[in-house]
């Protein structure tokens, strides 16, 4: 095990954790926000810290998949542990494990608060607070690079040649250059939205805070009624379409930037996803339509909006599906199970996962003919093989073996059994707002500390696809 | 596909339906009931049509596993469509679907009623109700034991030479005279239990009931407050043990009436089971002494029923599980999606699955490590071959994606979302009360009639092990 690079690149996590502050300390002193103290206080301590920790002497530079996991494991918690100090030094948010929750959830692309009154709280505070959610989702599209496709957990589609003719054989590019190019997408989508929420008439500052919420599909918001708070249809429109497009693989965005649609219109998983959004949308628009009295254009944007948001498992509402009826609510709760594509900002499930589990499931029923034959599961003109099937259906049992027994936890805190599963799914699957006493109207403020530890543990073990975070806590990997 | 060898069984099951009505009739006419005239029109309908086709002539007698798929999907249908006509022509149960909805709940050992007053009901009927579940846990024993090994799902260790030492190669015997053992089986734990309760006081019809939906792991009970109506704490202790029983492979019971008791306490899926059951029951017990005041013996008994009851798809009740503390909801709903073990009468998705799940899942991270070495799935000493492995996955896969999609199909009639997702449940696992508007002390009258459509088929679905039911909708099966 090389702990010093473990140490080291810690260090410099922390580090650009510190630079990330710097924002946040400037808007506090511009605007005069007693909260700068809080942000210059943290940003001495998690910088020393970083500092100290990057100046480790490198014995030597082999490194492997297991300092990958413990460095993507420990590199999330310690983002959450030191990113939660500007809330519990500021005494914006009483009680520490409330601020690691809300900063977990942030740098999870979660989006689920225990914050009451978003409103009241400063400018500063606030940005800092919606920028974990930026940072977060650019975090896991590089961890999707590096570490992922060690696990064979089908994220590993990204960049590789889909280019269809002769030229078959493009090599595939180094990780930094890839990094690279990515973060430029990132950027470039991020700016995008930006300028669209501006010249939709929001201020820079709503502009830059639902903008963040949305790329990382995050979900966290300056306003106490989420979105809702923008009562313009054009608003709405904007994040939807942003929510769709950051919930898809995005190196297909890559090549679709470069004029070359091709990848984007025949990739299977985009088209599944496409098919559910479209689906979903249907179904809660008529039931809408019929039982609300909304207007069809209503109906659809609301329709819309909820679904591509917890689709992507951002998590933003404009309306409280909880009080829609039962048809529409059972929809939503199936999306939560579902969520975004591979080698996108959004967690979950996913949906390459499911052509996977389901193409593997077809060929059961296929062997039951042909016992013998060797039938091999395809995706698109790809074989996948066998051993990411495999991984894909243990997987998904381990998904819900974690959402049966962390709902058994979190019900013996006395909370209902519909609130308790949903939240444990919503957290599990970075989406944020659940059903019951974690509804969209509502938060997680009357979760138990030790519920909200367990939630927070939930987050991270989702996002990071939980193989990463239970390999660490297995004695095999500390062995040696 | 041999046409005449399907309906020649199917036949041969009708005419044994028919048979099995002639104790109600007996009853009816014995004890005076207006009831009789039903029972005597449905025997003739059942007869005749059972007659003509069994003596469909035989081109071959050529037969495959296509033909046992339908023999047991067409058979169970038939059963229950057949034996729902006693309900309907006495009047006893006003509507088709509701009688045919109650006939497959008791075919299918599931339990779920639509009866609202059970005990205004004549005591022919009621012997015919709980009849089903005895012919049905009897049906799915030989099933298990003919068909599903062709499915590779685990159900297979049945009779299989367990012996250690030297001797191990036992031959397995052929599937009529296992079958024949495993009737004498069934019928030997049917009469011990029959006896145990007559002498712990209840009078012969009554044993009889609670015998036939205690083996079965059915659940119909003759009393509205099911086994609570017995104020009796050694009755309750005599079911909890007899529930446990059936909810083991009867192979391990077969070797244990004849003395050799290692191959039971040696199966690894039975001490999961007990692990299961002590733990649910433990955990239940406490949370009942510390939170309702109940005595020790009173929260021990109260748990131990309804763990018992739930785990082993049975359904009984002693107490309304959703009136307590929410930490023991949670188990109880846990335990949903457990069940009973192969080989057994119970349902669900069975203790073995878990076990070869959970081992998959452990490989998964070892090759993390090791990723290039070659582990096998182990189950005690036995190596699971790799295509039983998938074979669990895509089970478990299936499970999920039905009980997901039928609880949408319920919610969409306005069915509560907990009320739908149990009463799901409680449906594919064969189990009968769920919670919400399908709580024990509640019944299924409330569900549309379509949902009780979907839900006979779950229950079919899930009692025939997902695949058979399924394949038989496949248009590949028809071909040829």
């Amino acid at each position: 095990m090389n702990r010093a690079l473990i140490l080291r690149t810690l260090g410099l996590v922390l580090l650009v954790e510190a630079g990330a502050m710097l924002p946040s300390l400037g808007i506090a002193l511009y605007l005069n926000e007693s909260d700068y103290m809080a942000f210059a206080i943290t940003i001495a301590i998690v910088a020393v810290t970083g500092f100290s920790l990057a100046r480790t002497r490198l014995d030597t530079k082999d490194v492997g998949y297991r300092e990958g996991f413990i460095i993507a494991t420990a590199g999330w918690f310690f983002l959450a542990l030191f990113g939660a100090l500007p809330f519990t030094i500021s005494g914006t948010i009483p009680g520490f494990i409330n601020a690691f929750f809300e900063t977990m959830s942030g740098f999870t692309t979660t989006g689920a608060s225990v914050l009451t009154d978003i409103e009241s709280l400063s400018k500063s505070i606030l940005f800092w607070r919606s920028l974990t959610h930026w940072l977060g989702g650019m975090g896991i599209i590089v961890l999707t690079l590096a570490l992922i496709p060690s696990l064979k957990i089908a994220g590993m589609k990204l960049f590789r040649a889909e280019v269809p003719g002769p030229a078959k054989s493009k090599v595939l590019p180094r990780v930094a250059q890839t990094s690279r190019e990515l973060y430029k997408l990132y950027l470039i989508i991020t700016v995008a939205e930006i300028a669209a929420l501006k010249l939709a008439g929001l201020n820079w500052f709503d502009s830059f805070i639902q903008t963040f919420g949305t790329v990382a599909t995050g979900g966290f918001s300056n306003y106490n009624a989420s979105i809702a708070a923008f009562d313009s249809p054009v608003v709405h429109y904007i994040i939807i379409f942003f929510m769709f497009i950051c919930g898809i693989n995005f190196a297909l965005h890559f090549y679709a930037l470069r004029g070359n649609f091709r990848p984007l219109w025949r990739d299977p998983e985009t088209r599944l996803y496409f098919f559910v959004t479209m689906t979903a949308c249907l179904i809660i628009t008529v039931n809408l339509i019929t039982t609300m009295n909304y207007g069809v254009e209503k109906a659809f944007r609301q329709s819309a909006f909820q679904v591509t948001s917890i689709l992507t498992t951002t998590g933003f509402a404009t309306a409280d599906y909880t009080g829609w009826p039962v048809l529409s609510q059972a929809v939503i709760l199936l999306l939560m199970f579902i969520g975004g594509c591979a080698g996108s900002t959004g967690g979950g499930i996913k949906n390459v996962r499911y052509l996977i589990l389901f193409k593997s499931a077809a060929r059961q029923f296929a062997k039951l003919f042909h016992p013998k034959a060797i039938i091999p599961v395809r995706l698109g003109r790809d074989v996948i093989p066998e051993e990411l099937v495999e991984s894909v259906q243990n997987f998904f049992f381990l998904y819900f073996m974690l959402l049966l027994t962390s709902t058994l936890v979190i019900a013996a805190m006395g909370i209902d059994l519909l609130s308790s599963l949903t939240a444990v799914a919503a957290s599990l699957g970075n989406i944020g707002p659940g059903f019951g006493i974690v509804s969209p109207a509502s938060n997680y403020a009357a979760i138990p500390a030790t519920g909200k530890l367990l939630l927070a543990f939930c987050m991270l073990v989702g996002r990071l696809e939980i193989y990463t975070v239970l390999v660490v806590f297995s004695a095999r990997l500390w062995r040696s």
